[in-house]
């Protein structure tokens, strides 16, 4: 894994995990599925087994970036990188290649979400050497995870034919399926989620950007023109708001011409919402996953979080999660997760900001 | 109402309606419905109406005797009596109506829970009226609530005919009952709710306790005989944990000869779990009851309770009921809502006193 740079990118909130998520104590800092580590330390714990720290950097945001710093004692801490606002992943990526290039112009890429979950570290750590060895060669190399279920949640690849042993060519990029849609990728077996896990050199990215966001390219050099001299943090300041907000999906990767797809079957999820933190957790002989003190009757596929001391007894109720912070408790349909983040879009409406 | 005396029964916990209702803050302590006021302050208020503060009498238990006081500033003190232990309705009848016969041998005695709602104050003072009337003439006296639904949880009375105006003789107690016959006895219209509110002479009741429980009789006796000796709080330690627990209903009414009842419209409710006190609390236009600062997304038919300084969210969650007390959260489905005992004998077992 030679001149191979991990990014990990850490600049989002996660508000489908309010209450526990917050902005100042966004999703990737969070452990949400009693695994005993958060998520970021869990990414940067499974890119470490083949890349060395020195070569993992994480894009984080000015407010939480002394946090990450904490949360990651194990990293240099220039390796940790603050955005001063989040401009998507385009310009994420893009200044983090700058970044990684000036230190070594033969850097390749490997960049990943830092709130994702992976089962399989082994099979990890051999797909991303496969990515990698492709990147090499100068192609746009994605994750694509070999789905298991019609899922509507998630963009999908089209794959072509294979090009090398377990890389497929990517025919298209498509949005979000319908019902009917997902069940025909599924079985026609050539779809692969898009997992947002991407490999590339960095001098390739920014060629990439140069021709399909020129705006952010001319951003990038702007930014780039000034390290080292002694004005580096006001430039930043000054351009890094200005920068267009594009996904690498949109901007970049739909648009290109030559990518390159490694099909992925390790366990992975992006851990969407407060319902897929209980797919993940233990639970008891009734699907209960509870965490400290709690009395049950009749109740069952429960999630519990509550982070004071106090019992819970849940009476005849199922499949709630049910999120205690002490400023806010939070009940849901587990089947409703996806909308808790419409409480967060009215706290917003409403400037609770004590709450966000 | 000359020599009437209400007799008003405060000993009890309410344990359906933990997390709020705790040993040393009883059901009729509280506020279940938002009113404003206690369940025992709405009906010493009601009875005030018609029966003078000096002979409104509660009969409480040991620990809570002074909060009892407390609440209740209106009451002479002398007027608040707390049993030793609880030994159920008819022990608790009988002292009463020792301690009151030795003021009024004359003494009329209207008796209640204290922890009853009743909507309609006016029909209230004429039903009250009219069985304290009757009760005069030397009989045994009830309050039957014409049913409004075919209710499993309550026993009901069997009426004959009428033997003065509203006034109707009762054939038979009859035992809480099956769906099926509680149909037929409100189809039938001659059935109706024994309420557990009763009016009769002191000296009446006390001669049905001679004759029907003569142990609980004897026992009565040498606690009266020890009044006014110097001894009478060591007699009352030693022999009132002695009584026979015996409920008014089974050990005195059933077998009785002479039962009359009065049918009552008044809008009664013992409010028996969080179920009642949801359907008597205010509901905004997704019929959810909810005190204080609160976020709902496609939330309907749910109570909250939370007594601490906290955001509640409800998304996508029906007819639940939710009390946080700081040092327990209760989560019910509405419909279960009597299994709330459940959890309050698990914390016995468990010896949570804490809790309890």
């Amino acid at each position: 894994m030679d001149h191979t740079f991990a990014v990990i990118m850490a600049g989002g909130v996660g508000s489908r995990f309010w209450p526990t998520s917050r902005a100042k104590q966004p999703k990737q800092f969070l452990d949400l599925t009693g695994s005993g580590q958060t998520m970021i330390n869990g990414t940067v714990e499974r890119v470490a087994r083949s890349i060395p720290l020195e070569r993992i950097v994480v894009v984080t945001g000015r407010a939480i970036e002394e946090d990450a710093a904490k949360l990651l004692p194990e990293l240099p801490r220039e390796n940790i990188l603050a955005e001063p606002v989040g401009r998507n992943t385009s310009a994420c990526i893009g200044w983090a290649a700058v970044q990684i290039a000036r230190r070594d112009p033969e850097a390749i890429l490997a960049v990943m979400p830092s709130d994702h979950l992976v089962a399989d570290q082994v099979q990890f750590q051999q797909k991303m050497q496969l990515a990698v060895e492709q990147a090499r060669t100068g192609a746009l190399v994605t994750f694509g995870v070999t789905p298991t279920a019609p899922r509507t949640g998630f963009g999908y690849l089209e794959l072509g034919g294979e090009t090398a042993p377990s890389v497929h060519r990517v025919e298209r990029f498509v949005e979000k399926p319908d019902r009917p849609t997902a069940e025909q990728y599924l079985k026609a077996g050539n779809f692969v989620w898009n997992s947002g896990m991407f490999f590339f050199r960095a001098s390739r990215i920014l060629d990439e950007i140069g021709g399909q966001l020129p705006e952010l390219k001319a951003g990038l050099d702007e930014i780039e023109g000034a390290i080292g001299t002694g004005d580096e943090a006001a430039v930043l300041d000054r351009v890094y708001p200005q920068l267009p907000e594009e996904s690498i999906d949109y901007g970049i990767m739909e648009g290109a011409s030559d990518i390159l797809c490694v099909p992925v079957s390790f366990g992975w999820s992006d851990l969407g919402s407060w319902a897929a933190a209980y797919e993940r957790s233990e639970k008891d002989d009734r699907a209960n996953a509870i965490e400290g003190d709690a009395i049950t009757v009749n109740a069952e596929g429960n999630l519990v979080r509550v982070g004071t001391e106090k019992l819970v007894a849940l009476v005849g109720v199922r499949n709630l999660v049910v999120v205690d912070t002490g400023d806010a408790l939070m009940i849901c349909a587990r089947e409703n997760a996806q909308d808790v983040k419409k409480v967060v879009t009215t706290l917003k409406k409403t400037d609770r900001r004590d709450l966000l």
